[in-house]
């Protein structure tokens, strides 16, 4: 048993380290303070991508730190899971990195998908533009009308009619569907309601523009709309498209989403931990500098205690996540079901109680847009919903736990 | 022992919640609707107050649900404060509602100050037009460079200077400042810095326009305005009054927030009860009519436990809360100051709890502005801060609980 | 409103209070001194009462301090529940107590079934020397075989044979059942499978020196047997009694179960808040006279914070237990069903805590037979399963909640 | 990164794990149930060693399963800790398994003191036979009248007066003071109170038979003795020994501590991994196979979630400690003192919450001495406050990382 990284993955995570305090942080900052001066609007057709992050975007791609989760080593780093996880921590320290480093959702896990499953066809349409960040993607899954955490419950369908498959459904929840650039989607609907419960799903390529396809409203999250990505809500209204569109082909969706969502939890889960180290440092920098009492607030009541738990936290949250990459890389994605589920629920859970804490230590400051804490709440609050909610997660680990020892 | 609310009491609770049922809440629910179209801009400049707003208050007065919180017969409804705890959790279920039966903080406070402690002359200006709500007031106490919750700390002056008094300093969490209404301002200054720590402030009412008041912005609270009462950032340099502007005379200001505070916090501490039992019902409603594998979210999971739980923890809080107003009845501020620091802790936690459950039972939904269980949580995590943080209250708590066994 | 008890109440409860100071607990101290020097032996044969433990009680008797449980003013001292709790608090205080003023269950809830449902032979025979504390009974209900926190599941049967009743079963965790004084049990068992499931228990009274009744062992508690009482494992085989011997007839097994748990929770759970107080104190106190570090424990780290979350968590319990007994003087059982499960999850969890912080301020002492705490922390840890887990009677708060939303 | 362990850990994992399951559990099983049936008496003089346990010591020591902690390979297995920790997690599934393996605390700890440190006289004298457990040892460090969690605050001393050494103080929880084979103890006392705090105490080896040495009682721990190991109290009045009897040197007391007590600590964590997976494992073969409600408890409420929450609270104990061990192998016990304080809280904890939860599955039956979960409530529950109560460690856990932002 050996914690210590390898050294490619070692040297990119101190490069992306370095990367972020230098280049990103600061871009951060600025756009932020200026962003607090006017409110976003609802409108997302006013919304643009501000030109620092193009910049920042080139010059990361230009220093080869540009499509770091990729386990390809022709399109990407090509590290391990296990590998790139300490990578995504240091992403995780910026609301900014991910994207910067053309590492952000739902764009990773969609290029995973086009790069495992998809046709050449589709992989030259829609792969390339992906890798070079001229366009970006979104994912069609969840509805407002059903309890999406049970994906039998979905009622989007996908149904082929001869060499066409027709879109129909709401979707909601589609992150990044506000982006200028957001051209493609994938859609998960129904194509066979009587097959297999694991058969009767497909994911299709459906161009934004395609006719049919209308976005009704974006929704905000704790009151931001996070542009310029946006949360989407949509109509496909019999959306027409070559049955060429299907990933996989016709009923795949179900096995393309398995092996989907391993990585992509994985890379959230990271950059809860490193976003989580974000909040302890700045409780600890704020507790060490701020009095009350006549002290500083670390000496005051139960705050190093807590501070001790936190860190306690945090460094058991990372080992499971580190674990499960590990087990990832080693059993591939269904044989790390169990250890997936597990860091879903234990990163963002533990990234809230982080932020929750720094939060009061700030103050009425730490909930205000000045330090980024209430912004990293959003980020912890929604990952405990977003790719399945806490309760449908402990229930993949207690199956495979009764497993064991049902006979 | 008697757990039955007074007659009087009872009747008021009755109508207070026939009245936010069926004119408040619909109100409410149009004008979210009305905001989610549009996002309310940080320049207060630009705010104002709905009409329909405005009629509400004039119903409500005509059917004299009108200061029910000031316990003197003659300008309110001469409630103790155990009488008016259920009448305050009842407008806790609505956002609007004690606006509407203009029992909204920090007027309330500021009025029973002015009733209490006011100069005839202070209450000709100031008291009449709140008590008919002509004007609205904000409080001045917390001050960003320091760790405020140590009122020691506070570093902003009102000095007396002949028949002048003179204030100088830096205010933030000013709630009230943006409302177009708000005319008048309790100030928290040091006037002796020398005296002894519980005579060295005063406070001073001071008119919004008078020169040298700056206001210099609105702080958001996870990303609201709460428009159009508004959290301000203010500097008053120089800002020179008459001596008779100081309450109740120069060094009275501890005194004075000391008997401020006990009621004060009863009537958010039991609004927080309301505003609980309104997010459990949402949660029920929901877990009873939404599906997923094949049951009602009720059946799954822990999810019974947990309803029990938090309706547990929920009556707990009411009784906790209802004994410190009793309390507060029987021996005043200073008598129920440990138990008035008690609810300040137990009524924003479990409200926050019960809150995120309901979260998490509304999947996504639960994080949009389509349900109001965002702003039920800004609500709770404000109150964990406002007025003093938990770590604070559960100082008081403790030294009170210590000094039983002194020797 | 009103939370001042009544004046009988309080006379009670002063009165127990200095008894139990005055002369219980200097007993409790020998007797637990002199139980450190051996052990007791599980062979319950060789067990007695302590002469002081008569001795107290005579006194009680005199004083009047004696059936004070039994609402019967008659018999007892005709106090409601709610009256009666603060006393039973005190008697929590001491684990001798309950015993010395003969107000120990399940003595307590059988004399009540016997006081409302025993025909007068009943009565002459068993509540006489029962109130006057001559012999000593037991209730048998739990069955090793089944969870019997689900009463359908119970197996032991009570059959009506023509004018006789044969009992036939297992049962264990029958507290009492070691006394020297035990003479008697109320035995739970099915009379007839086929009938409505609240008409199929019945309850028989039975003699322990019945042929058939054969006591096979006592079990430990934490490793105590809790000499002389003891829980025991005792079978009955074809136990032949007088028809007469059932008590309200056959088939009223679950009526008067009903009746019989709402008085008895409250007791145990008021006892509990006598406990926790005792804990605390003990906790309190140590704390201001243990140093570390060059200060007392009680300024280090957050044990003051700890303090404070105790007295919070305390006074919220006994509010809920206060506001129950209340509920079932109004309401009767079967309306107060949901309130006496609340309490009966909250109670015995916080006296857990408490106790579980109080060994934590002892350090190795705590764990030591030199301070009650590993006997407090015993009593609260059965009661979060005697008389149901805490996972029961959650659904039972939970249906409840759940019923006032469904349509 | 690579969480295999190397093949020669995992080899001796097997071949323990098969060793304990095949040999050890059965013994334990007879043992208890033999116990079951008489008390053990608090008299110690009256112990002994049951055969079975020498019996299977010669068993292990035959296989080379024998002083397998040690990390010297001449009279050890050679074992890093990071190797030793799934061993000793192994043998954390039974109580009886340390010893057998001549693995158990505090022997281990003294040999590795005495492997370390030990001059060739003391090694000859005292490390020879307990690596062949012909005599056991003890730790005399805690002291009943101090917070002995604050070194500093220990009263025993260790005067040298030429070429002696003179033993005072008292001392209790010294375990395996009651082993009929216990000969000789390691004593922590003062040389020189005006040293620097870190070179003021010396340890001294104390054979238990030596004049002055006064044992006065076994203090009992939830009850019980833990025979025959026992939890003693001591008293050392004017115990006179050669110079030579102190290990190191005068005033080496800390520095040896320091290095005792890194893997010590972690071999205890590793033991409650193990007791964590069999009381887990004891609670899902209980929810699996008791039905209530018609269900089996596993498909009740939340248990599944609970299931759940255990699984993932035990594997990120195991990596934290796992981790802990890692840095101890790399950096050496001052570099890794902050992780060792961090399992030394995490890991008991995480075993108590896993037991209460299994208790509450198993109903009464858990409380009892039918199945060992007292037994290993009472083990973590030691284990939060022996070697350090958690707040201490907490404290530790929270200097290093407020160290990190101190400037």
């Amino acid at each position: 048993m050996d914690f210590r990284p390898s050294e490619r993955s070692k040297t990119l995570t101190d490069r992306v380290r370095a990367f972020v305090s230098e280049h990103v942080v600061p871009v951060e900052e600025r756009l932020m303070a200026a962003r607090r001066a006017t409110r976003s609007s609802p409108d997302w057709r006013t919304w643009s991508v501000p030109p620092e992050v193009r910049e920042l975007q080139a010059r990361a791609r230009a220093e080869g730190l540009w499509n770091l989760f990729l386990p390809d080593p022709e399109h990407g780093a090509g590290l391990s899971n296990v590998e790139y996880a300490p990578v995504a921590e240091e992403m995780g320290r910026s609301f900014l990195a991910p994207e910067v480093f053309n590492c952000n959702a739902p764009d990773t896990g969609n290029m995973e998908v086009l790069h495992k499953y998809g046709s050449p066809e589709q992989q030259a349409r829609w792969l390339g533009p992906l890798l070079r960040a001229e366009v970006r993607s979104v994912f069609l899954m969840t509805e407002p009308e059903v309890a999406s955490s049970d994906a039998t419950n979905l009622r989007a369908t996908a149904l082929v009619e001869g060499d066409e498959v027709v879109l129909n459904g709401r979707k909601w929840w589609t992150t990044g569907l506000g982006h200028p650039d957001a051209k493609v989607g994938i859609f998960l609907g129904v194509s066979d309601p009587n097959a297999h419960r694991h058969l009767r799903h497909s994911m299709v390529l459906v161009p934004l523009d395609a006719p049919g396809v209308r976005i009704e409203r974006m929704l905000p999250v704790f009151g931001e709309y996070d542009e310029p990505y946006g949360h989407g809500e949509v109509v496909l209204e019999d959306v027409r498209l070559p049955a060429s569109a299907v990933i996989g082909g016709p009923g795949m969706g179900f096995a393309i989403a398995q092996g989907r969502l391993g990585p992509g939890r994985i890379h959230h889960c990271m950059r809860c931990i490193g976003a989580a180290e974000r909040a302890l440092e700045l409780l600890i920098r704020r507790s060490l500098s701020r009095e009350a009492f006549g002290k500083p607030l670390a000496s005051l009541g139960g705050n190093r205690e807590r501070i001790a738990d936190l860190r306690m936290a945090i460094d058991q949250a990372r080992l499971l996540v580190l674990h499960a990459a590990w087990r990832l890389d080693e059993l591939g994605p269904l044989g790390a079901i169990s250890d997936v589920s597990a860091i879903k629920v234990v990163a963002p859970n533990v990234l809230e109680r982080v932020v929750d804490e720094a939060i009061q230590i700030h103050g009425g400051l730490g909930l205000s847009d000045d330090v980024p804490l209430v912004a990293l709440h959003a980020m912890a609050r929604v990952l405990r919903l977003a790719d399945g909610p806490d309760a449908v997660h402990r229930g993949v680990v207690a199956r495979a736990e009764l497993a064991r020892y049902r006979t």
